[in-house]
C-alpha cells in the first residue's frame, strides 16, 4: 500500500503535514503542507504519485497554476492524473503565492496573494514572503526529493496562464534541470503587458533590466531552452492581448527552438481548455521523460 | 479493377495520356499528361487515388512540390501514399512549371523551369508560359475534377518549401476552397528574402505591390485562413534564413489563426524530413476533410 510507504518516506521532511489522501487512477493524489522558509508562511501543495511510486521513484512533472489559483484548481479540473497514471509520471501542484494573516495583500487579483508571479520580490511589503521562484525552484524539489519516491533527474515543468510564464522561464533559467516545458496560454511577454508589468513594478521596483530574467520571450531571445517545448492558446481567449503569444511565437522560430506553438480555434482561457489538451501535454512531457 | 473506370472516366478529358499506372497501397498511382490552356505547353501531373475511390468519389489533397522538382519527386520520396490509403483521401501532385524546349528558361536553380512558384507571370519573356498560379487554382482542378472520381467539395492543400508557399498563399486566396492547409519549410515570406525578392521580380517587375498577393506572411497578416494550418519546419534547415519561419508563426499567432507551427530539431529541408511527418500532415487534412 502506498501510503505505508509515503508515510516512512514523509518523516525525512520536516514538518511536513498530510492534509488529505486519495486513491485515484491506482495511484495516490494527496495535499500536503510545510512550513517554507522561503515564503515565511505554511505552504501547501498537491502531489500525485501513480502507482508504480509504490515500487520505484518516478518521473516528476511540476504543473504551475495562473492568476487566483491554489494548489486545488490544476488538481481537480485539470484531468491531468488519468494520463500521468498511464505514463507512470507523478504530478506536482504548488501553490501560487504565499498566504495568511501575516502575508502582505492587495484587494486586487493581480498582484499579492495567489499572484506570486514565480519572481523573487525585492520590494516592500512584498519581499517578506514574496519569494516564489526559491520556493519552487529550490526549497519544494529539496522536500519534494527528500520526501517522495520521485527522480530528480527526470523532471518536467508545465503550467497555465501566469503559471506557463512561470514554467517556461525557470525552465529557461536551469539548463539541464527540465527535460521539456509545456504552457497552456501563458502569459509570453508580461514585461510589455499589464498582466506584468503592474506586478513587476510591485514586487521588483521601477528599474525594468530586473524584469527581465522573469520574461519568457526575452529568455527566448537571449537563450531558449535545451529540450522540446509545446504551447497551446486558446483563439478564443479573453486575454489574447495581454498573453501576447505572437511574441513568443516569433522568437520560439527565430532562434530555431526545438517545439511546438499551437492556436486552439474556440477554445478560451478556462479549464475545460486546459483539461482538453492535457492528454497531449502529459504525453509530451513522458515523452521527454522516458527519453 | 481501377483503371478500368479511371480509363472511362478521362474519356471526359481532352487530349490526356496516361504516362503510368501502378498498384500502390490497395489503390492506384498515375501519371498523367495533358496539353494545358494556361502555361502553353504539355504538362504532367501525378494522382494517387486510394481503393475507395473505385466505387466512389474521394477527396483529395494537393501536393505542391519545391525548387527544382517535378511532378515526381514528391511521389516517389515523400511516403504519402499509405496514409493516403489509410485515410481513403487521394492526392495530386502537379509540375512546379511549365516545361518544354519552347519555354524561357534561366540557368539559375530559382528562376525559369521547375522553379514556377505558383505566379502568373506579367513579365517577359516569362509570361507566355509561367502561369502556374492559373495552372494550380483553375485549369488542373478542373480536368482534374471532370476526369476522376474526386470530390470537388472536399479539397485540402499542401507543399513543401517553393510549394509550401504556394499552399499557403493559395489556401488564403480561396476561401471556401480547401478545408485545411499544410506546409513543410514553406517559403515564409518571399518578399523578404532571396528566394521571392529574385524570382519576384522576374515574373512580376519591379512593382512591389504587386508581390504582395503571393506572400504568405502578408495574406496572413491580412485575411488569414478560414481552417486549420500545420507547419513544419526542420530546426537544423540550412535555408532558415531565408524561410524566415518566424515572421508567419508570429503573423499566425497575431491573427489568432487556427493551427499549429511546429520546429522540429535536428532536421532540414530534404525528402527525409518531410517523409518523417508525411503521416501527421496526411491525417491532420484528412481530420478536416472528413469533419
Amino acid at each position: 500500500m502506498a501510503s505505508v510507504e509515503f508515510e516512512a518516506e514523509r518523516g525525512k521532511g520536516k514538518d511536513m503535514k498530510t492534509i488529505s489522501e486519495n486513491r485515484a487512477y491506482g495511484g495516490v493524489q494527496g495535499v500536503y503542507s510545510h512550513t517554507s522558509e522561503a515564503c515565511g508562511c505554511d505552504m501547501t501543495f498537491g502531489l500525485f504519485l501513480p502507482e508504480e511510486a509504490e515500487t520505484q521513484p518516478v518521473p516528476v512533472i511540476w504543473y504551475l497554476s495562473g492568476l487566483t489559483c491554489t494548489h486545488e484548481n490544476a488538481m481537480v479540473k485539470a484531468g491531468a492524473q488519468k494520463w500521468a497514471a498511464e505514463a507512470g509520471v507523478g504530478i506536482v501542484f504548488p501553490d501560487t503565492s504565499p498566504r495568511g494573516a501575516g502575508v502582505a495583500d492587495d484587494p486586487a487579483y493581480d498582484v499579492g496573494q495567489g499572484a506570486g508571479f514565480y519572481v523573487n520580490a525585492t520590494e516592500a511589503p512584498w519581499a517578506a514572503n514574496f519569494r516564489m521562484w526559491d520556493y519552487v525552484t529550490d526549497e519544494l524539489p529539496r522536500i519534494l526529493f527528500n520526501a517522495f519516491p520521485v527522480e530528480e533527474a527526470r523532471q518536467s515543468i508545465m503550467g497555465h496562464s501566469m503559471g506557463g510564464h512561470g514554467a517556461l522561464t525557470i525552465g529557461m533559467s536551469f539548463p539541464g534541470r527540465y527535460r521539456s516545458v509545456s504552457a497552456f496560454a501563458p502569459i509570453a511577454h508580461p514585461t510589455a503587458c499589464d498582466w506584468g508589468r503592474k506586478p513587476f513594478a510591485a514586487y521588483l521596483g521601477p528599474d525594468e533590466s530586473k524584469w527581465a530574467a522573469y520574461d519568457a520571450t526575452l529568455l527566448m531571445r537571449k537563450r531558449g531552452f535545451d529540450g522540446p517545448i509545446l504551447i497551446d492558446q486558446g483563439a478564443a481567449d479573453p486575454y489574447l492581448d495581454t498573453l501576447m503569444p505572437e511574441k513568443l511565437a516569433e522568437a520560439m522560430m527565430a532562434r530555431r527552438q526545438n517545439g511546438a506553438f499551437r492556436m486552439q480555434k474556440g477554445y478560451d482561457h478556462s479549464y475545460f481548455f486546459v483539461s482538453t489538451f492535457i492528454e497531449d501535454h502529459i504525453g509530451f512531457h513522458a515523452a521527454a521523460l522516458y527519453d
